[in-house]
This record gives C-alpha cells, sequence and structure tokens, in this order.
C-alpha cells in the first residue's frame, strides 16, 4: 500500500483468481474453463482482424451486436458487450446500487460479488442458502437492494427454475435483479426471454465458459433499454473501448458456429454425467450441477487433502477454505481424458 | 436513464470518442491512430496466442511485464499492464483521488481527466493554461491534489521539459503526479528514468499510438512498487484478466520489433514536419507539436468549417467545439499519401 491509497480502498480485499499455474503439464480443471479450443470460424475471424489492430475497435461493437441479436431475440438497444461479464457486473454494481440502494446475494455465490460491494462501500446482505445449498426464492421478495444471483449458482452448479427466477423478478419491481448466466449453457433455461416483460431483470453472460473464449475476454448482457443505456453511461465513463478488435471478431465467429457450440456444450453434458456416476461408485457426495463443473465431497477425504494429493499427481481443482466449503472440492468438467486422468488418480489416492 | 439509476451516476457526462466511420473509405485523421498496421511479429504473435483462447490469460502478464522491463530497464514490481491506459487512468482516479484529495489538471488537455474526476464525485481543479497553450509548471506546485498532466499534451501535441516535469513531482511530494506519456514516442522525453527517485511519481503510457495496437487495447503504468501494488489492488477487485491473450502476445511482439518501432516513429516524425510546413505555407499558425498529430488553424477559414469541408472531401480531422480551441483542427499525421490527400483537399477549400 502506498501512502497515497485513497479511502476508497483502504482495508480493499480483492478477488483471488483461480490458480494460473505456469507448468502446462497440469491438467487444469480449476477454473471452469472449455478444454475445447475456440471455434475454427472464430479462430479465422479473430485473426483476420489482427491485421487491423492499428485501428480503434468499435466501441458500439455493431457487428458483434447484431450477430447476438439474431441468436437471442433481441434488439441492438437491449444488448451491452464488455471486456468480459466481470466488467459487466462491476458496472451493475455501480449503476444500480448505491447508498441509498445496497446489494443481495446468497453466501455461497461468485466470490466477486462482495469485491464489488465493498470497492464501492454498498451495504451488502449476503443470504444463507438452504442446508442443501438451494437458494430459497421468498428469501428474495422485496428486498428494497439491487440482487445478483447466479444461476446455475457458483460453486455448487444448482439451477433456480426459471419460475422461480420470475418469482424474484416480480417480488423486486422497484430494484433491479442481476441473473449472472455465466454457467446457463449446460443445462439451464435463460431468463433471457424475461427481460422483454420486466424492466428490472438485467441478464448477464459470458464467452469464458461454453463459448470457449476465456482467453479472449468478452462479455455481455441483455435487459430493457434504460438498463442497457445506463451500463453505457458507465462503459462511455469508463473505457470506451473495452472490447478489442480480435475477440470482437471471434465473439462473432462463435456465435454463427452454432454447430460446434452445440458440439462442445453436449460433450461437456456427457461428460458431467459420466463423472458424476464415477464419483458416486467412489463414494463422493454432489450437488446436483447443470454446470460445467462438479462440487463433490468424500467422507473418506477431507476437501483440502484431496486438493492436495491431486495437485500433486498434476491435477489441479479448487477448495475454498471456509466452513460450509471446505469439505468439497469443485472440479471442471474437461475433456474424457482428462476426466479419466482424475478419475485414476482419484482411485489412486482413496 | 432508468429509473433504477444510482446517485453516483446521475447527471453524469461520459467521454465522446472521436467518430468511427464504418464506411471505410474515409481518410482517418481523428483519432491519432497509426497509419501502420502492427508490426509484422507482432501480429505473428498474437494469431498464435489466438488458439489457446479457451483458458484464461495470465493476469499478471508475467511474459508481457518480462519483456516491457528489459525494454524500459524497470523491475516487475515497478509495472502494471492494463486494458488500454484509459483503464490506468480510470485506476489512478479511484485510487490516488477520494474525498480528502482533489484532482488538478490542465483546462485544456485529455478530456477523460474531467470524466473520471465527475464519475467518482471527485473534485477537481482544471487549471488554465497560458495563452500560447503551454503549462506554467509554476500553477502546479504545492497543490494537495493529485495532478495529472499529459506530456506531450493534447490537442495542443507542446511538450514539458524534463526538468519541469521533476519540478512539479518534487513541488507535490505528498501527492501522486500522473504524467501520461501516450504522445512521448514522437519527440519526447519520457520520465520514466526520475519513478526511480520519487515515490509519487506515475507515467502512464500506452500501445496505441507509437505501437500500433489501438485496436488491441494495451496500456501500462510505471511507478513504485506501492503505487504499482495499489493499482493492483483495483484491478484485482475490478478485472484481473482485462488483458486479453492475444493482446498480450501483440504487446511481446511489438516491444521486441524494435526495429519496425523505430521505423514507424521517425516515418510520422518526417510526416510531420513536412506537413507543418506545407500548412504554414498556406498561412496556417500552429502549436509547437511533437505528437503524432499537429494542431491548426487558418485566418481564412474556422475550424468548424474546415472540419466539415474536409468531411465533405472525405477526410475526417477533429474539431473541438469550445470557447478557447473552436478556431482550431486536429490533424493525425498519417502516412504521407494521406497527409498529401490532406495538403491537397485544403488547398482546394481555401
Amino acid at each position: 500500500m502506498s501512502r497515497f491509497l485513497s479511502d476508497n480502498l483502504k482495508g480493499m480485499i480483492p478477488y483471488v483468481p483461480g490458480e494460473q499455474p505456469k507448468i502446462t503439464e497440469y491438467i487444469k480443471l480449476n477454473t471452469n474453463e472449455s478444454p475445447f479450443p475456440p471455434s475454427p470460424y472464430a479462430l479465422r475471424l479473430a485473426r483476420q482482424a489482427a491485421g487491423d489492430n492499428n485501428l480503434y475497435p468499435d466501441p458500439e461493437c455493431k457487428a458483434l451486436v447484431n450477430v447476438a441479436c439474431e441468436r437471442f431475440g433481441v434488439e441492438p438497444e437491449n444488448i451491452i458487450f464488455t471486456n468480459s461479464s466481470d466488467e459487466t457486473l462491476n458496472f451493475a454494481f455501480y449503476c444500480f446500487c448505491d447508498k441509498n440502494t445496497g446489494a443481495a446475494f446468497p453466501d455461497i455465490s461468485y466470490g466477486f460479488y462482495k469485491v464489488f460491494a465493498d470497492l464501492y462501500g454498498i451495504d451488502c446482505k449476503q443470504i444463507p442458502l438452504k442446508d442443501d445449498f438451494s437458494i430459497d426464492p421468498d428469501d428474495y421478495i422485496g428486498l428494497g437492494r439491487t440482487v445478483f444471483i447466479a444461476n446455475p449458482n457458483a460453486p455448487t452448479g444448482i439451477l433456480l427454475s426459471l419460475a422461480n427466477i420470475e418469482k424474484i423478478v416480480k417480488g423486486n419491481s422497484g430494484n433491479v435483479v442481476v441473473i449472472d448466466e455465466a454457467y446457463i449453457d449446460f443445462g439451464g433455461e435463460s431468463a433471457i426471454e424475461l427481460t422483454k416483460k420486466y424492466d428490472n431483470l438485467l441478464v448477464v453472460r459470458t464467452f469464458s465458459k461454453s463459448r470457449s473464449l476465456a482467453g479472449g475476454r468478452l462479455g455481455f448482457a441483455i435487459g430493457s433499454k434504460e438498463l442497457i443505456s445506463d451500463l453505457n453511461t458507465l462503459k462511455y465513463s469508463t473505457n470506451p473501448y473495452s472490447v478489442n478488435r480480435m475477440t470482437m471478431a471471434a465473439g462473432q465467429g462463435a456465435l454463427l458456429d452454432e454447430e460446434y457450440f452445440a458440439s462442445c456444450t453436449k460433450t461437456i453434458i456427457e461428460n458431467r454425467k459420466y463423472t458424476v456416476n464415477r464419483l458416486k461408485e467412489f463414494g463422493f457426495t454432489l450437488t446436483e450441477s447443470v454446470a460445467n463443473f462438479v462440487f463433490a465431497k468424500s467422507d473418506r477425504i477431507g476437501g483440502k487433502e484431496l486438493y492436495t494429493a491431486l495437485k500433486e499427481k498434476g491435477i489441479l481443482v479448487r477448495h475454498f477454505d471456509t466452513p460450509r466449503l471446505k469439505d468439497y472440492v469443485r472440479i471442471t468438467i474437461g475433456s474424457i481424458d482428462q476426466m479419466n486422468a482424475l478419475l485414476k488418480a482419484i482411485g489412486e489416492i482413496l
């Protein structure tokens, strides 16, 4: 800390990203990336776009917006692209919370929500998950706060039904409800259609998981034109060109190559089912995940011990050292070879 | 504006980027981009990196940091890479200003400084430039505020000497002085060496101008390890992975291809000299710019009229419609063909 640090940041505890090992021999099952490379068409467009990098990108991302509108059935005024969904979420906290309007989110969810709230001095109510790690929608009615819910939730992968999402949105008509759908493509039903009915619903998405573009940094949000306009006010007050040319082109390719997308997500769902069954055979208890990861614990080994033992065998998973999560590990669903290597290692460890 | 917009953003006037025309037939001399494509080596590395886009980038940008440390003679703890220098500047406002510490900058400078200050409710003192558009260093001593100075300044291109920069840094030992060197490579002397002597100096740089990577979005800052640590606290509290894989690789290539960089900047400096001389022959008055643009006015035509007449001829320059700037146009220095097209058009208009 320098002697110049502003009061805004004193005592700030930043987000801790998952390990990014320099040794590529690790089997990386710790940050919920796709095991598959970007779509060949996305790659081709990104590489073409690189040649024009001497010129600023289009801050409105018009070409990408048009492709996304076609894909998701919305109008250009209802969508904003950002440098990852983290940027959208950051914007949503600063746009829709202030000293009068706090934030509310589950006590166990994406760790960044608390960081954003702390960053802007936003009061936040962290609502405990039920004993089975599920969200009780009744806990989220009429809170008078901006609500943030990851659906499916992390690190549990548990999905809230669209009916329950709608109940929460209806029950907070005076406040924005942000549904973070980072993992929706692996078995969930998106709330995008509901944005046409409710002006207080913002759906946030990322290209980092199902679209194989974590390295490119691309996210977006869909909502009423007023919500999107507010987010644009902040985008144009911080970094209007935050989405670079290559990623913008890759994003178009990823959206247009529906066949590749369908094939990748189908494989992940199959590999998840296979992994869950095998882990159950080993005696693991798992939450019902519809994401590209599973959340598992064993009576025979602690979460931290399993994490450490797997790391020694060259496999990275994620462990959260907090009271309710410490018995578990979160395991990204990768390719079938990666899953078999994981299962073999677990067999040896147990 | 939605009915949910936070008090933080009510009445906010965002930055207005220069026009990004969709019609590529325009000769674009309005946003100070490089007329030259990225270095072939930068392109090769960026295209290679695209294949790994399914994996998150390294949030510490280690490989790029190492190359930059070699290039600029600093240690890894003294440098941070961000998604463009706008992101660094945004961070510097939130990190080093608050309700007790305001900001100070010239009344005529990069328009984004005022936007950042407004965004965070930071009190700001805008210090008038002298009649000749130069900065008087004595105006910037002991202000008790965080100081932001673009050197060379925009849109004038006028350089403050290193001795005067040092005077300002010494004269504000209790506050951070941010020197924004976006245009330093076209004839100025960098203050990077001074960061080793003064813990309150932060030098901000971009790859958008001399490195031909405006489309890639890459910037960085150099300063004491404490200042850099503060900026990292904010980076890890907003968007740790804001620099994507392809741009990180392109940045390395751009720094390693010194020959290409030297050739491009030399050409811009030659083209600037040529353009200045020809504009003077037309009777234009110009500030003494050492940037990749010139700032020029004519007694024979108003700034807005010239901007409009050039646009009709397919040439975009930038006009600022404020009392002290309205007689001028800012013209980016492009290739010699672009400059000749501009001069021919101006000849016809006059």
